[in-house]
C-alpha cells in the first residue's frame, strides 16, 4: 500500500501537470506592447508592418493605433476582415453579429469546429485577443435591423470611436443580406459616416467592395449592387433548406480588398478604389466610380448630396482648379440605373452560358463578360469616374 | 494530517480534472466524414461547397477528395493556401518548410502567438487537422535546397500523390526566396510536374501567381518574375537586420488567387490564369501568358519544350484546328526578355514617383502603371497570349 509521502508526491505532480495544461490552454497571451517598434527581432510582432515606413509606402504606420473600425457581420468575409485589422494592430474594433458558429461555416477561414455553438462575436473576440492583446474590442451579439438595436448601433457608430465620444473612422459592411445592408446604409447616410460595402455572390465565384462617402458617391440605396432582393423576406429563404455556395478563396480575396482599401484610406497611401469587383471564373476585376442618385429614396442621402455640393461650392476657386469635381446636378434618374446592370436570363446565357439556379426572391446583378467581348470595352471595366447620365447614354447605345 | 483515503480521493479528483483539460485542449476533433453530402444542415461542413454543383459552377465537387497538392513554404502565403485547401476538403496535402513560427509572423494570417517556437509544418498540421480531420497530411520540416532533401523532395512529388506511387496533382510554391523557387522549378521541369509559383514584393503592396506547365509555358528560369536576385547570397541578406515589409491583406489576396486557380484547374471550371498580378496601391491586375524560352538555362525545360512540340505535332490535325497553338520556334532570346520588364530607378520615379529602399542584391522587377498611362495599352495588362518575339517587337517600338 502507498505511503502518505508517495501520495503527496503524486498530488504535487498532478497539480503541476494540471497547471501546465491550463497555462497551455490559455494560449499564454503575449504581454501588451505600449509602443510599436521597427526593431528587427523575431519577437517583435510589428516589425514587418513598421517596415512599410522604410519601404516608403506609409509615412506614419503607428497612427493605426488611434483608429477605430466597425465590422458589421463577422461571417466568411467579416471574420477575416477583423483578423486582418487585428494583426495590423488597429486601435479598436467594434464587431456586430447575431449569428452562431456552425460546422456549416467551416468551408470559410477563421472559425474552428470546436467553436460550434458559440456566438460569432464571442468566438471572434476570444481568438482575436489571443492573436493581438493590444487591440481594444467592443462586441455586440444582436441583429442591427430591429428598432432598439438599430438605435444602439447608430449610437456606437457615432460615439464608439478610439477616443470615447468620437465617431468610428470607418464602417465595414460584411453582411449577407439586403435588409442588413440597407440598415447600415440608412445609419451611415444619417450620420454622414464613410463606409465600405462588401459582398459575395450566391454562386461563390464573384464579389465586390464599394466605398461609400455619403453625398459624394452613390449610396447603397442609389444603386444596390450584386444580388438584389425582390421583396421576398430573406429570412424565410434561409430557412427553407436553401444553401448558397461559398468558397474560402473568394471570401478571402474580398476581405483582402476590403482591408487593403481600409488601410490605404486610414494611413493615406495609394489610391482608394470606389468600386472593385472580383470575377473568379475569369480573373476579371471591374472597377468604377459612381456619383449619387439625386432622386435616391433615402432622404438623408439627398441631404448629404446637398451638403456636399455646398461644401464644394464654398471651396476657394483658386485651390486645385484642375481637379475640381463637376457640379452637374442630375435632375432625375428615370431609368433607375444601378451600379451594375441587372441581367436577364437570356443575357446570362449569352455571357457565360449558364444560368444559376437562384432561389425565389434573388436575381443575379452582374455576370462574367462574354468570351467574345473585349475586356477594354464596356462600362463595367472602365476605371474612369462616370455620372449616372453618362452611363445611361452608354447603355442606351448598347 | 490528511488520511490516505483523503489523499487518494484528491488524486482521483485531480486525475479527472486533468483528463477534462486534456480533452478540451484537443479541441474535440469532429468525427471523420466518409462521404461528402449536399444536405443543408448546420452540422454539415461541406454543404456550402457541394452547393457549387447546384449552382452549376462545378460538375463533380466530391472529386476534390482524390486530389493531392504539395505546398512548398508555409509562411504568409503558404499557410493560408494550405488552410483554404483543407477547408475545401482536399484529399491530401504535402507541406514543406524548415522555418519556425515567430512573433514577427503575427502580422500575417494563420499562426498564433502561442505557437511561437514550433516548426511551421508541425504547427500547421496540428491546426489544419483540427479544422478538417478528413484531410491526409505529410509534412517535412526541412530545407528543400540541400542535396539530400532535394532528392527526397523530388521523390515525394513523384510518388506522394493521393494514391501511393502516383505523383501529386499540383505543386504550389509559396517560398520567399530565389534559391527555393529555382529548386522547385528544377524539380518540376525534370518531372514534367505542373506547378504554380507565387510571390509578394518586398514592399508588401504587390504580388503575383504564375502557372507553369513544363515545356508549354515559360518556366521560372525562362523569365524570373517580381524581385530578382543579383547573385548576392539571400541568406546573408536576411540575417543583417534587414526586414521586408508584409501585410496580411496582400498575402491573403495572393493565396486566394492561388487556391482559386488551383480549384479551377483541378475541378475543371472557369479559366485558369497563367500569370495574374496584384498591385495593391492602384488595384491593378496585370494578366498575361508567356511561352517558354527556347534557350532557357534549364536543360530539362528545353527537353520538355521539345516533348511538348512533338505531342502537339502528333495530335490529329482535324481536332480543334481553330484553337491550335502556333508552332513558332524561337531560335534565341538575345534581349533576355523577362516576364515583366525590369525597371530602372528613373522609370520607377516616372511611374509611381517612389523608389523603394531595397537592400543590396535585390531589385524591383515591376512597378505600378504611370498615372498618365491608359490601362488598356501596354503589354503588361494584355490578356492575350504572346510569344517572346511579339513582346520583343512591342518593347522595341516603345
Amino acid at each position: 500500500m502507498a505511503t502518505v509521502k508517495d501520495l503527496q508526491k503524486k498530488i504535487k505532480e498532478l497539480e503541476a501537470e494540471l497547471e501546465k495544461e491550463r497555462r497551455e490552454k490559455q494560449n499564454v497571451l503575449r504581454p501588451k506592447i505600449s509602443q510599436m517598434s521597427s526593431e528587427v527581432v523575431d519577437s517583435n510582432p510589428y516589425s514587418r508592418l513598421m517596415a512599410l515606413k522604410r519601404m516608403g509606402i506609409v509615412d506614419d504606420y503607428e497612427k493605426i493605433r488611434e483608429y477605430c473600425v466597425a465590422v458589421v457581420g463577422v461571417g466568411g468575409v467579416g471574420s477575416v476582415t477583423a483578423e486582418m485589422l487585428t494583426r495590423c494592430g488597429i486601435g479598436k474594433l467594434l464587431l456586430f453579429d447575431y449569428d452562431k458558429v456552425e460546422l456549416a461555416n467551416m468551408n470559410r477561414l477563421f472559425y474552428q469546429p470546436h467553436q460550434s455553438g458559440m456566438s460569432k462575436v464571442e468566438a471572434a473576440e476570444k481568438t482575436l485577443k489571443e492573436i493581438n492583446p493590444d487591440v481594444e474590442f467592443e462586441v455586440y451579439n444582436y441583429n442591427i435591423t430591429t428598432m432598439d438595436n438599430f438605435t444602439h448601433f447608430m449610437e456606437r457608430i457615432k460615439t464608439g470611436g478610439f477616443k470615447s465620444g468620437e465617431p468610428v473612422n470607418l464602417v465595414l459592411s460584411c453582411v449577407d443580406n439586403f435588409e442588413a445592408r440597407m440598415t447600415v446604409n440608412t445609419a451611415c447616410n444619417e450620420l454622414g459616416q464613410n463606409w465600405i460595402e462588401s459582398g459575395v455572390s450566391e454562386n461563390a465565384v464573384s464579389g465586390h467592395i464599394q466605398f461609400i462617402i455619403p453625398g459624394e458617391t452613390s449610396c447603397y440605396a442609389c444603386a444596390p449592387p450584386l444580388v438584389v432582393s425582390t421583396k421576398t423576406d430573406e429570412k424565410t429563404l434561409k430557412r427553407e433548406g436553401v444553401c448558397a455556395a461559398s468558397l474560402p478563396t473568394t471570401m478571402a480575396v474580398v476581405a483582402g480588398f476590403l482591408v487593403q482599401n481600409t488601410l490605404k484610406y486610414l494611413l493615406k497611401f495609394g489610391d482608394v478604389s470606389y468600386y472593385l469587383g472580383y470575377n473568379a471564373l475569369q480573373d476579371f476585376f471591374p472597377s468604377m466610380t459612381l456619383r449619387p442618385n439625386p432622386t435616391c429614396d433615402d432622404r438623408h442621402c439627398v441631404n448629404q448630396q446637398h451638403a456636399f455640393q455646398l461644401r464644394e461650392k464654398s471651396k476657394p476657386k483658386v485651390e486645385k482648379v484642375e481637379e475640381k469635381e463637376d457640379d452637374v446636378i442630375h435632375e432625375d434618374n428615370p431609368f433607375e440605373i444601378q451600379l451594375v446592370s441587372e441581367t436577364t436570363e437570356e443575357e446570362l446565357k449569352n455571357s457565360e452560358g449558364f444560368v444559376p439556379d437562384l432561389v425565389q426572391g434573388l436575381k443575379v446583378a452582374y455576370t462574367t463578360p462574354a468570351p467574345s467581348q473585349n475586356s477594354d470595352s464596356g462600362a463595367m471595366v472602365d476605371n474612369t469616374e462616370k455620372s449616372l447620365e453618362e452611363l445611361m447614354k452608354e447603355m442606351q447605345t448598347l
